[in-house]
């Protein structure tokens, strides 16, 4: 061992003992008789002091040290003079007597502190570099205690960790295949899994009775922020189970794993039903953070998030409310303070083509309890009146209105226009947690591009029994065992109860628009597993990157990734992909053909 | 929840309890007004009982079963009549009320029992079904078990788990790669990682420290029994650390291991030298449990293994024997009863085309001290009999000599002999274990096919500071800081302690015949990592298949594999690898192009 001590452990108990540390130079303060070495490892900083007493040979060498040189240093642990109240090791440093140069290093190419001066990119392509910043690594050290804490609570509730192959075959639906040529099967291809779904129900269809793994998975889309092409999943499923023991067991998970690493003891888990999400809160993912809920204001378009019809509060008069469908409105309490020019803001905020309303309607209740809106001229203050009392808003509360001819898109705009007011208003704080459960999640949706019924979550979900008379009449109104688990506006996971019976998957084959045959060639392989005695089932899968950047507190996963890709899927630091050469295309059978 | 228990648990302390199981029917006996079902569980088997108390309905429904139906049953739990005391649940029975049929099953292609009737094949097709034998399964919980054991014991020692990518760049040396096209970077193509080598050095050179990762791996290569193309490794690197450091921390998870799995405490790791394995084992993997160890009984052919010249100790006479560079030979205790019969077959075993002997000597000691041998007429009693003293050999004991002109090659003849004799003696007993660390690898080895030295590790292994001076007199003999940890004659680890220097590295270059541009070009990256402050460091790996094999006492890692592939690297269930559509490779700019 080339040390005694790591940097972050000797505090004033330690006064006298000789030590060994090792690590890296943090920085140099040379004051002419004395200088001063920060040496940084994982564990902590210390202070090196290289005094007037210390040999001319030792001071000539401390002289030389640039940052990031490799140190090993031996000395007397002393009080500090100057004491640094911000480090835990900051009220002692090491009288140097021996120092050993393990290595030297280049400059490095952005400076290795809280705040790097490095860009992204080059921050991308030293990864290695990069890592070394203690906010970095932190981030990876609480990868590493969520995942083992997760492991620890599935243990012990009897959940098995099986691993799942990785090269297997092409799955029939979802986003693109990542695949591998075989070489001992010519001009045959793996497929990378998109999960291990399939295999899960089979471990389930083998009485494995409680599954989990922590697994890398992989897709081919085109990548946003929070994308990666290969991501780890939290994989569960159980045998002999209701919707109701999985909420129950992975609630239980969340709870013991924000006390153990947040410290937080979090309330039982709230459930929302996904019609409520959608009218309240115009998503499946609410940030529940804060209220803000929608209030309609008209809605003739009963669908399955609200099925009631709504008259409109407002006369005719003002064209855009007369031709509307919906018109939804929220109110954000103490607001009336904005300006034309912030309300103007708002108003090119939800204008634009990623949100794409039309216009917004704003109305503000003054002091003295009347409201003044930029639809005045169309409506008495006696309508208004009514919309202020509709919105339970007080003086000095900002309401905004959004309206159009799709109540789901109007919702869906709405849901933008709220985020964006709990941001402005600071409701939005990082280390304050809400989690629920949104549940009953339809088992359809209609795609206008495929022009047929589409599995919400996947063709196995189960419907709710009771909904089940409804598969004939009226198959868009089913609700499924889905759920998903939502924290702070994130979706961190979501599962199903599974299908078991072939009676009921063959019902639900057909409304996906299958015929028999196309069913059987589609996924003929689990409905044959399910002909040797399927248990009942049901599982979810956590997003673990994006369950560890929540706990974290960061904007993008990446950021809790080792080595993470870029935009184009690219690992700059190992500069992959790459070319091949032509033996080994030929040793594949493969020749690359670039596209016109 | 569709039970309140499990068929694992219930004993005669919970007779009288009203009870709900779920799982398979595992067998109907029929005895007319009597019938009795085995239920059987990811826990166990209970016995459920449907008696002439029973309902007509019931007793019919119970009558409609059969093997692998999935049950619902409730009752009140009873004594047994008949136990079985073979299972923890023998003692008592459910008297069913109530049974509910989850799920039928069509009749399986092979038994559900401890020995099927399925044959390999059969039973990889339907892997699911194989996996709901206890056989099976519990390979499946072994190897949960240890690998959160691993994870215990590291997260315990300050390791992190850090997850390192599967989609990397295609590395430099050994054996092929599996490839992934890139379909958002045209013509290029990922690789799959072999290992997480250069990855989890730099890590070090980013200051973790300690670093851990349970990961698979992937290597293209021809299928043998005991290789599968992708595979599970234990993935451990260290900084700041010497051998010794290494081989404390390992010895101490592998006891751990073995202490909180199999209930064994092993002894301190005994320390083996490559040298020594490979002079009295002909192994660098040598199987312990047993003696047996080669005597040397000529050798004009010093080498690493054996730096001494051995005189030979038959005069001239016999040709093969005169003319041999090396002569070594094996004492096996008891065995001078071999009839010519059993001689010959060992002969057979020799001579095959895998193992290359031309032949085997043999004497026998018998009663009177006397020593009787195949070359009898060559030689006198008294070299006979220096030949006894030199063996150590006992009345009853039996001498077998193998001889030859290339000294390293008759070792490893001689090894498949000793291992034969051993597991013909029944020394090789799969409940005992013999652990050791072999030490001292030597850095190079001679390639016949490239006419140079090769990396026996990897270019990245440090050799010993003492033998550095030898670099530039005698390569072949310098020594790395490279071990492995052997146990049963399995290599289940291996590693060593990396070059952190620019100027060792460049030297290790030469040797291995690269030009400072080559080696730029191939390792450029991890050099130029290496330029930043790289601190001391090594690790090593285990492969956990072999590991937890060795623990369940398996002949193939196969049978701790969920879903395993075969010899061509198909997985037989899911029917992979596939071919594509031609959409597909059309987007992936790739064709397939059929070799002649």
């Amino acid at each position: 061992m080339y040390r005694t001590r790591t940097c972050g452990e000797l505090r004033l108990t330690n006064v006298g003992e000789r030590v060994t540390l090792a690590g890296w130079v943090q920085s140099v303060h040379n004051l002419g008789a004395l200088t001063f070495v920060d040496l940084r490892d994982r564990y902590g900083i210390t202070q090196l002091a290289f005094t007037e007493d210390a040999s001319e040979e030792l001071r000539q060498k401390a002289g030389k040290l640039g940052r990031e040189y490799v140190l090993q240093a031996t000395g007397v642990v002393a009080e500090r003079y100057s004491k640094n109240k911000n480090i835990p090791t900051g009220e002692i440093e090491i009288l140097v007597e021996e120092l050993n140069i393990l290595n030297e290093s280049a400059i490095p190419p952005f400076t290795i502190e809280e705040n790097s001066d490095g860009g992204d990119d080059l921050r991308m392509k030293y990864r290695y570099l990069d890592l070394r910043r203690p906010v970095v690594r932190q981030n990876l050290e609480l990868r590493h205690k969520f995942a083992f804490e997760v492991r620890r609570y599935l243990d012990e509730q009897g959940f098995l960790e099986i691993e799942t192959p990785v090269l297997v075959n092409s799955t029939p639906e979802g986003a693109r295949d990542f695949v591998v040529p075989s070489r001992m099967n010519p001009g045959q291809f793996y497929a990378l899994p998109q999960s291990p779904q399939t295999l899960k129900q089979l471990l389930m269809v083998a009485g494995m009775d409680r599954y989990f793994q922590i697994v890398k998975c992989f897709r081919d889309e085109d990548l946003r922020a929070d994308r990666q092409p290969e991501f780890t999943q939290i994989d569960c499923e159980m045998s002999f189970v209701e919707q109701e023991d999985i909420l129950q067991m992975f609630e239980g998970m969340s709870r013991h794993l924000f006390k153990v690493i947040k410290g937080i003891d979090i309330p039982a888990l709230p459930r929302m039903t996904w019609a409520d999400a959608m009218k309240n809160y115009g998503s499946d993912k609410p940030d529940t953070r804060f209220g803000m809920e929608f209030v309609e204001l008209k809605n003739n378009q009963p669908d399955n998030a609200s099925r009631e019809i709504v008259e409109s509060i407002f006369p005719d008069g003002f064209g855009v409310f007369d031709g509307a469908v919906y018109i939804g409105a929220i109110c954000a309490e103490g607001q009336a303070v904005y300006t034309r020019k912030q309300i103007d803001q708002l108003t090119d905020f939800v204008k634009r083509p990623q949100i794409g309303a039309k216009g917004l309607v704003y109305a503000r209740v003054e002091e003295d309890g009347n409201v003044k809106s930029s639809v005045d001229k169309f409506y008495t203050q006696e309508t208004l009146q009514v919309l202020k009392q509709k919105m339970n808003a007080k003086p000095g509360d900002l309401i905004l209105i959004l309206s159009g001819d799709d109540a789901m898109k109007v919702r869906k705009q709405l849901c933008e226009l709220r985020l964006e007011m709990g941001s402005r208003m600071g409701l939005r704080d990082k280390n304050k947690f809400s989690c629920l459960w949104v549940i009953d999640f339809p088992m359809y949706e209609w795609s206008d591009e495929e022009q047929r019924l589409m599995a919400m979550h996947h063709p196995f979900t189960s419907p709710k029994p009771e909904d089940i008379p409804l598969l004939d009449t009226d198959p868009a109104s089913v609700r499924a065992n889905a759920y998903d688990m939502v924290i702070n506006g994130v979706e961190v996971g979501g599962g199903s109860i599974r299908i078991h019976d072939a009676k009921t998957q063959q019902k639900i084959f057909e409304i996906l628009g299958f015929t028999p045959e196309q069913a059987q060639q589609k996924f003929g392989f689990l409905m044959n597993a399910f002909k040797f005695g399927a248990p009942p089932h049901g599982g979810l899968a956590y997003g673990l990157d994006r369950f560890v950047s929540l706990f974290a507190g960061l904007d993008s996963i990446r950021d809790c990734i080792a080595f993470p890709k870029n935009n184009s899927g690219r690992d700059v630091m190992l500069d992959a992909p790459g070319f091949l050469e032509q033996a080994q295309l030929d040793e594949l059978n493969l020749q690359v053909v670039p596209q016109e």
